[in-house]
């Protein structure tokens, strides 16, 4: 197996047109897309519709290549976009599919990729150990499907499924984002054997901030029945000239992180040269505002501001430094994390050509 | 002549307790103090009533020590606060006072400090030629008191002048803080021989954008008669243990021009060493959102949000990138940046205590 | 001819399950549909994408019904959304058709609609008397075909055009929304002989506030071609049971004039008993924060607020009052009215079952 | 005893030169303030600045009349500021003092106001049933001291105590703004009798929303010790011209509570006349979005918008009706209205000078 990875930068949230065109000329075949990953200039919060009008858009092109109604496309391809590209990060997405190559590679390990659903979750499952269960279920057998051994996993992206509030019905107490995202992290951290599993519990999550992902990437959606999984690692099953790589940052400005994450891929340092930065296919990242006020012993202002979310300034702030750092501006970076990393911390992870 | 720098984090706007427990134990020359500049957690906007604030607790608690009224205070020491850190940025202060010595000194040169205030501007005056050059007349009468040379300028901070709006009365079209800014940078530039003295017309503020000052923070405060003006450079004729100096950022995420920064001031890299740390006194930077809509070709969202204002998100960039390089949260950062570097960069300094 | 029009509550900007009921029971009659005007959750800003939402769902479920394309439907039905919903203003809109009746009407006049689209405009036409004198005869086309006496307009809805700001193109001063919108209201006024036909010049337009229309209510969308116009007023070439009428708000606390106007149209008094909302059909408003600063002689702050836009404090204080007054949610209010009533206030309209 | 009220508009948080200028003039008696209560045009929220800016401003004004330092002046005068003046609210504050008479009072009841501290609460009674008692306690003590009965108490405004959140120490899960609001308010009811006191547990608090008050306004203050109350009534014992009344909104656009308010002091409907309006001396509310996300069963967006607090929504909804109807900009209104009035609606009231 194959990965490829196209990315467009678009005018605003609706704008498929290189993609349109890119489909038309045949560059990418549509049937072999597993998954579609971007950020758009909405607030990413509650009322953030440029997510939808993406999707809508994406399923609109999409559905004549693959014999669908618009609507059935999102069931055949995960699509998941974040809204917010606070300061320097562009509006973007990336297209992933893979293809059946011919022959078994024999070179190096590979970029791997696979998707898949988890089966429905009951509102009282949400934030609850069957979910952590379930979750970690099928990123096991992702890892089986695409041959990549759990230390080879370098960034799990989840669309975490919640019940919709329906007023009148009583409300499940952990039936809400911030324990969709904490279940579906824990789930993961689980089946990458990141956590000691006896410490896995009820009580656990969004309780104990030891336990994390060092891969994690969950958001969660109000509505959506099955959590939809993306897997991302290196394979010697796969060919291709892409590699993944991953890190976790101690905290929001931890630069060490990203210069290791650099390091690991072939580049050499700060910022990266112009043909280093050709090589940059994706630049990932979960971030959050340490919720005990404080960087590094000096307080921070960022959750104490009634105008602006916490979630705005957690992006703008890694989005800047992976942006600044590497030179690319396509940085694909999303909020409240949940057992991603230590508190106060999160993931980065990025995806590159390799240079040989 | 001498600098001291006292570096005070704060709790709040009108935190003031570390202040005057210094002051209050002697370990601050009140009479010496000729500046205060800080940031504060407001928006930095029309409604950010922190500055205020924090002027108000300052003169309380300096009040008696100068034998002064608490409003009186603002005569005697120019007070310049900052609303707005986005982010990483931590709300704190810098108090500046000068030592006369009683040797001459002989070793290099040193940080040299000096504040002036310009003859009152009538309306008119305002962003006009009449203000550039009384801003020109006064940094250069600064560098002499100084006795900095124009080379050895590294920051040149301005609180401009702009007479109230009354209602009813014919408005000055020119009488706005763009234009207060403006006339304030290019007067600077002007005094320092960054520019062509030909190319400085009524026409050219505002307009020629190739005519910009590569040490100025100049902002503007709606009732300020007088501009008052903060010069800080190196000078042969002062002592201590300090030094300035700078660099102009091309675009928003320039890094190697921080990097040079650094560099010149004796530092390794990326981020500081602990050591090094504890030798940086003060970060500067003027920030602005690119007003092409585009970082290097790539379309940002800073300028197309409604709800947030740009000068959130550039404050944001900048200062991620200077407390994350420099591991020092304690960074003066202001936006609206009209002739302060080139069209969507700006000027940044430091001052750092020597490592001799 | 006859008016009919249907009502829908959204529960997001792409709701169409109601409609799409009704048009699949056969209870609007498609092709008779000449325009869609409704209120989004958005912010009513240039990053508002929620209209764009809002008008793709519905294109979507129209085009087959109309043989079109999706992106078709646009050319033949006039969809004008505004986003912002402040307060107690419920996202819903309306779809207004027209059915041509066998007999002559011989009652007394009754609503009446049309609409139209100008010529397209050059960028230098934009804000400039040509799109002024283009309008004005779009407005007296609209007013013959529809059989409409100027005195009996009572809303013109105007979704103006402006081209879209090419980068590296010359700007065209008066290419921008507010001067697109105040040389559409000017038209307006011109068209209805509200004005003094000499006062009007290029220089008035944004400069003489007292030429005002008291129906207009004016949009710009960048990008498009032509400025589209939906007239709404009496006729006694029309039958039904609809009927509209309008009032000027003085300042934008006027409860007077949501009075005159509710009682024109047979109602008792504030609030509506149950009966008389039942006959209300559409609540229509444009308004603006004074921009004086002043509201009857006191300060307000809704333009020195940076962190909330004058357009959004504008809209939750008109369509609170005629929300609150009628007990009627579905109200449509938008802001930015140059020319639109006198300064600091605006037109209201409303659409009501006769009681006969 | 006798009340008296000054009224101040200002220019900014911190504009108190009328205020200084009525007291140089003698025209009101320093020391017998007990109160001043006004709205400031920050945010509301945690980082509104503004409040605490009026206080000290009023506190540097008023210190050398009451001989204290400025920081004492809290101690002696319960001074009550709420942020937030969206859309038509005009920022003021109101002095409110009381004189004794020579001879008693043989007239109708009259405006009677008192202020108590309750005593210092321990973070793990805050939102608890103890603080309920002891707020009822004072209630009950100030109407005793006032000479007021239950049902002649209009209004209760509590600056509720809050233990500050110290980092490391644990935090009592109930010491947060809405347990203060909650516990004060249920407090109130108790004392005025507006409840059953079998139904008051601490299971009840932030549960049973059929618990309420109709007269009280609180708010919640982190790090204030003891509450502070100040209670507004009418009575026998007291002379003057003023007189209070109150209603309780059912919901957020209830004018026919406002309408009922206005007639029973005496004015005759909506907007009030020129001469009716200069009677008006206080308006005050507590509002809220209601959080079942439906107003009279249609849906509203004030709480699912991330950009915007629903505070500054609900504000804005009640501030306008308010003002509208009453044609006076001066209104006092607050938000968050946990046990104050039915779900989604609140109290209103209003002390204006008699017409006899």
């Amino acid at each position: 197996m194959r990965t490829y990875i196209s990315r467009f930068f678009t005018q605003g949230p609706a704008d498929v047109r290189e993609f349109s065109d890119a489909l038309a000329k045949g560059l990418i075949t549509p049937k072999s897309i597993v998954a579609i990953i971007g950020k758009t200039e909405g607030n990413g919060g509650v009322n953030d519709f440029t997510r939808e009008l993406a999707i809508r858009a994406l399923s609109e092109v999409l559905a004549p290549f693959l014999d669908l109604e618009r609507h059935q496309v999102e069931d055949h391809i995960m699509m998941s976009f974040s809204g917010g590209t606070e300061g320097v990060v562009a509006p973007h997405f990336l297209v992933i599919w893979r293809i059946q190559e011919f022959e078994a590679p024999t070179g190096p390990k590979r970029l791997a990729v696979a998707v898949a659903r988890t089966r429905p979750f009951r509102p009282d499952e949400v934030g609850h150990l069957p979910m952590v269960a379930e979750t970690a279920r099928c990123v096991k057998e992702l890892m089986q499907e695409a041959q990549v051994k759990p230390g080879d996993v370098h960034f799990v992206q989840i669309k975490g499924a919640i019940a919709p509030f329906s007023p009148g019905q009583k409300a499940e107490p952990r039936n809400n984002m911030a324990y969709s995202r904490g279940a579906s992290a824990i789930g993961i951290a689980l089946a990458l054997n990141e956590i000691d599993p006896t410490k896995v519990s009820d009580e656990a999550i969004l309780q104990d901030w030891d336990l994390f992902s060092h891969v994690a990437s969950t958001s969660a959606k109000p509505g959506l029945e099955r959590s939809e999984i993306l897997l991302i690692g290196n394979s010697a099953a796969w060919s291709g000239d892409l590699m993944a790589a991953h890190r976790v940052m101690k905290d929001i400005i931890d630069i060490e992180a990203i210069r290791s994450l650099f390091v690991e891929l072939g580049f050499t340092g700060f910022p990266l040269t112009n043909d280093e930065r050709q090589r940059v296919v994706g630049l990932f990242a979960k971030a959050e505002a340490d919720r005990r006020h404080l960087l590094r012993g000096i307080r921070h202002t960022m959750l104490s501001d009634d105008d602006i979310s916490d979630t705005r300034y957690a992006r703008c702030v890694v989005g800047t430094l992976l942006v600044a750092l590497s030179g690319v501006s396509a940085c694909y970076i999303s909020t409240r994390a949940e057992h991603h990393g230590p508190l106060g911390g999160g993931p980065i992870a990025m995806i590159a050509r390799t240079d040989e």
